[in-house]
């Protein structure tokens, strides 16, 4: 699956790229500031000149609106709320996001898409007593236009003009207005961000604890919470056994000081629990949180989805399990009790980190004042000495990267072997699909859709062992639809698979033992002579990337230019990254890791890591390319070991042939195309075990060896 | 010139690298900050988990003292002005700047030299009551240790366990301590860290404004400030006059709400001026400072260095003279005037900068109290607005680097031509060089030292129009020596160059139109296999990068990494950056732009912009490789132009001959083979006609193209 927003630490998931990408009071007044406070006030420290120009809002065209005109009452009846006693706000945002910053959310979370009545994945609602508007990006411009009603205003994020949700905001409200948000819904630092520029213009930004106003009016029409059974991911794929994990965790809070951590993102408690669930699409997690102190390991979920086969394995870990609501009471308790409590404020709610922040004050308010100043002075002496005892009764916050992310990318031995044997099977259905499509085009001159076609790939997938969802939702590009990156065909909407036209196919699926995510693009006809060099281009920047060897602990953003080189040579270039995490049967897309041109990611490339390889180039309006594979960093072996590193390199867990007629072979080097030779021997001795028939023969087909010429 | 540790925008300078390299608060507080003040006390924000461990001096070996024993007095002396009226200090900082935080400095700024007795030129000098440390990088600990008398420590810098200066100064001084520095020593931002990390332990840094400590130890033994005269440079290698790039300047300022600059570093005045100065060696400079503001331009430098022609120069671009010694006081009219002042703090020094602010300080406690007020909101409102009104009458410090550093690094036409006309010129000397080089070793048997050799080289090019100095100290390195990458040969410790061992000579001149610098490697007799191997291994990451084609506006980190690929994939490297700025007839250092693996500058590279391409291999004790170019960064016509973007690529400047018998053709693509073909035939037909007789022989028998294989 492309890399191209997908963003860990902040607003910026892929559910709301567009609204907050350019709201950040980080990227401007933090840098402005050069890290510190000015001297003196009369200081004006500018590193970065860019300005901000004057705002002016581009309002939806109305004489787009299909649907059933009139105002529905939501927004009337969302404004009543503002006034609820002790609240008095001005303005409420309602973002994408569950309250675990997922990429795939749970139905009773789309609190946006209800309210708007825009149903695209990403999007960001903000209601003023007197305007209403919705920010979303590229792709779903016409879909928004489609969808909102007149009442709404559409805000076409990155487009020159257009506002940010804090710019507009700061000009539609008079100074010293209120802005509400619901605080599960944000994590800590996009929260802080927002206070940040808000409160530059004086207002201030409060958080609703109490219940969401859209489910207020949503009442019992919203869909309930997920009770999907957890279950145990078993041992043989998961490698390392719970306790073994929670062992390693409490390590990494020993060593920071800490004596407990909250686990809000729900894969890293997946992993940590080596359970499954099944709450969202195309990820396999359940909604959860995970508390681990030094001495006891708490699981906060719904105990609906705990069976009994997973409260054993509980039991043999010690987690003890209580309700999913109950998490902030808990968190209280840890600050009455003195935890120093570690917090990833890049992903966890501002709800939790508020809470324990709020009552370690209320702990210190508590305090004898002569004892209270006693502390505080010893506290900031611990500070100072770079060290703390964790002896000291005092709550702390700490605030730093969560170390499950880390673990979780570096896979073990059994999550590389399940990987390698899922990508295995995987390629036994893609070999059987690209058969199918084949014949059914070229063959049988059948009339398919680009949906019908996914669809038909899904029947592959789902007849192989272990399979048990998409991955994400298949991109089923044909020709021009192949250009629009982040492309979904809609039946009613969508074009034909055909002759004539390149197609680009990027899915990916969840099985027991790994997921996958693979891209190929092909021509089913006759491809012209610009797709040929495209075509080839690409393939040569995803084997310079391939063949890379590097020093351990290089920033994958090193090895971006590797994938693009080759494009560039001829004025083009892909805007998206080039690589992200995959987990193993876990989510599609992970951290920390990147290869992007997203040059502030400075995480280190480690043996055990997957990432993704899919340069692309795109022609608006005509085709897209895009080829993609998974690979696990690896050791390699070098004849040196310049300053006592180990070397990196990469070994290939995809094996689905790529298309040798859109080659122009002429402008691949030797090298080059011994590369692909070998690919494709590889593929099909590894594949051709797992097809008959047709397939087998289709697979003996398109894993023939090209000529290599005399030079390049 | 090898690019390892050149950095200008902070004390970091050449000559410094070792001792401040890890004391910067930037780069630990800072980012241990994220940025941010921590929201509440409690909170502990730890995003670079590394801890600073124990501190450990390592005294220098008292066995290795070889000067004359004793104390010579300097350290007593300078001690009892610890106590003179108004500082009681108790420790003094005595680094290698001069008051521009030049690369080469003149004689009588080398006061850490004099009071250490250590004439390196990298070092710091640090004196307390009881103690006094010398900080120096690996080149020079030996010379170090038999240079400093037992009174001195020597510190190690960079190796395990040794403290940084500001470590050392907390862990011997008591809390509450003062240290004092010359302020016109250390840049601003440099001041500024070292007061932060010594605050942290309740020490005071002051500002030593009352002359040099060592001066006043000196006396009249301290060399003169150097007063050679100032001479014009052309207009036909400058390109542009001084009026229109004041012109532009000014436009820098209304653009910035400036209303006036202190442009400190020599090398930005020579350019902004068209003068070129000889006051230090290897930079065509004057030390001399300048104001632009928007209606004036104001030269402060010696008298005695204004020639009658470069005064009729100034007088026809309106530039008024003024003595250097006079700036504080400027600097200070302009504060009580409300200049809005626009300040590199990077690089100019703190008793500038410190200057203005106390002069902005006085001019607001002498306004009324009620219009204080008034303005202070005014103000406020203003810095808000991101705009600034400049017609408001208060002063203002704007810090921002230099828009000459870049002005500067893009170069126009004429400096473009001067640069390749003394790149010819430069190759012709060269040529003869190496035709006699190899004469006398080879045929000659002559044993030569490595001095010899490199005095031999600048008779060559003293033979060239225009040559006017080296553009810094050549490095002439045989065998084992050519691994030390600031190797400087000396006549009584040097190596021989012979036909044994691999030479690596990296050189360059300053030319009336250009500046060179440039890297080859050789050997003259038989080179080993493994010499061979990483030998072409070097060529094929200079080649990958001199073929690098790339949008505008790419920083020069992204293409750090072609250079070195080749290197990688066997498990080598080099401990250095791949490519400095060079300036036109100006420093062979010079900013903003860069191509390394610092990945924090951002600086995008741009057409006219000239880079070095010197990837390299060194193997300890055994031998150094290096292959350097000078190229100019130039659009490249593309058949696309991918998001509007222009691309860019190199043209060559550097037309040496690279020795085809070190290379492994086998490990070669027929692409490289092109391409070293290509550039031997240019290197020909550029430079033949400039080298008669033998050099012409030499230079045909070195450009033959060498045979492309069928496959690599």
């Amino acid at each position: 699956m492309e890399a191209v927003i997908w963003k860990r630490p902040c607003v910026l998931a892929l559910r709301s790229c567009g609204p907050f990408a350019t709201c950040g009071s980080r990227g401007t007044c933090g840098v402005r500031n050069g890290g510190r406070a000015p001297q003196r006030t009369f200081i004006l420290r500018v590193i970065n000149s860019a300005g901000s120009g004057a705002v002016v809002a581009r309002p939806s065209s109305a004489r787009k609106y299909k649907r059933s005109e009139g105002v529905d009452g939501k927004l009337a009846a969302l404004r009543q709320l503002f006034h609820k006693p002790g609240l008095q706000m001005d303005a409420y945002i309602i973002p994408s996001q569950d309250p675990h910053q997922s990429e795939f959310i749970a139905e009773c979370f789309m609190r946006r898409a209800f309210i708007s009545g825009f149903t695209g994945s990403a999007g960001t609602a903000v209601v003023t007593k007197d305007k209403a508007s919705l920010w979303t990006d590229g792709r779903y411009f016409l879909q928004a236009e489609n969808q909102l009603s007149p009442d709404w205003m559409l805000m076409r994020a990155g487009t020159p003009g257009v506002p940010t949700i804090s710019e507009w905001l700061t000009d539609v409200l008079s100074p010293g207005s209120k802005v509400g948000i619901d605080p599960f819904l944000f994590s800590s630092d996009a929260a802080e961000e927002l206070k940040h520029t808000l409160s530059t213009k004086d207002h201030k930004l409060i958080y609703v604890y109490d219940g969401n106003l859209v489910d207020e009016i949503w009442k019992e029409d919203r869909p309930k919470p997920p009770t999907a059974p957890v279950r145990v991911h078993d041992i043989k794929y998961a490698g390392v056994d719970v306790s073994s994990k929670i062992s390693s965790l409490r390590q990494n809070l020993v060593e920071a000081g800490a004596t407990s951590i909250v686990i809000s993102m729900l894969d890293e408690v997946a992993w940590l629990l080596n359970l499954r669930g099944n709450d969202v699409a195309h990820s396999p997690v359940a909604y959860a949180y995970l508390i681990v102190e030094l001495d006891s390991t708490t699981l906060f979920i719904d105990p609906l989805k705990i069976t009994p086969e997973v409260t054993v394995h509980l039991k043999n870990s010690n987690v003890t399990v209580k309700p999913y609501e109950s998490l902030l009471l808990e968190v209280e308790r840890l600050a009455n009790c003195g935890a120093k409590l570690w917090l990833d404020t890049s992903c966890t709610n501002v709800a939790i980190v508020d809470a324990f922040h709020s009552a370690c004050n209320k702990y210190f308010e508590n305090l004898p004042k002569r004892s209270k100043q006693k502390s505080i002075k010893e506290r900031n002496k611990l500070l100072d000495a770079k060290s703390i005892d964790i002896e000291m009764e005092e709550p702390l916050a700490i605030h730093k990267a969560s170390p499950v992310s880390i673990a979780k990318a570096i896979k073990n031995g059994a999550e590389l072997d399940g990987m390698r044997q899922a990508h295995l099977r995987d390629a036994a259905a893609l070999a059987e699909f690209w058969t199918w499509l084949e014949t059914k085009v070229v063959q049988d001159k059948m009339t398919l859709t680009e949906v019908e076609v996914a669809d038909k790939l899904l029947e592959f997938r789902s007849k192989q062992a272990g399979f048990l969802d998409t991955s994400f939702d298949t991109i089923s590009g044909s020709g021009a639809n192949g250009a629009i990156i982040h492309y979904r065909a809609e039946p009613d909407t969508c074009d034909i698979v055909d002759d004539k036209k390149l197609y680009l196919l990027d899915s990916g699926g969840q099985y027991v033992d790994g997921t996958t995510d693979v891209t190929r693009t092909v021509h089913l006809g006759e491809p012209s002579s610009r797709e040929k060099e495209c075509f080839t281009r690409v393939l040569q920047g995803h084997i310079a990337l391939d063949q890379a060897i590097f020093p351990e602990h290089t920033p994958g953003f090193v090895l971006d230019v590797l994938a693009r080189s080759s494009l560039w040579k001829i004025g083009l270039d892909y805007r998206h990254g080039t690589g992200h995490g995959v987990g193993a049967s876990l989510n599609v897309h992970e951290g920390p890791q990147g290869i992007s041109y997203r040059y502030e990611n400075m995480t280190g490339l480690q043996g055990g890591m997957i990432v993704s390889n899919e340069p692309g180039y795109y022609e608006d309006r005509s085709f897209g390319i895009r080829i993609e594979n998974l690979v696990i960093v690896q050791d390699v072996e070098t004849p040196n070991r310049f300053g006592g590193n180990s070397y990196l390199g990469f070994e290939k867990l995809t094996f689905v042939p790529i298309q040798s007629k859109l080659l122009d072979l002429s402008l691949m080097s030797p090298a080059e195309i011994e590369w692909l030779n070998n690919y494709h021997s590889e593929v099909w001795e590894k594949v051709s075990p797992l097809v008959q028939g047709d397939v087998n023969e289709w697979l003996w087909k398109n894993t023939r060896p090209v000529p290599v010429h005399s030079t390049a």
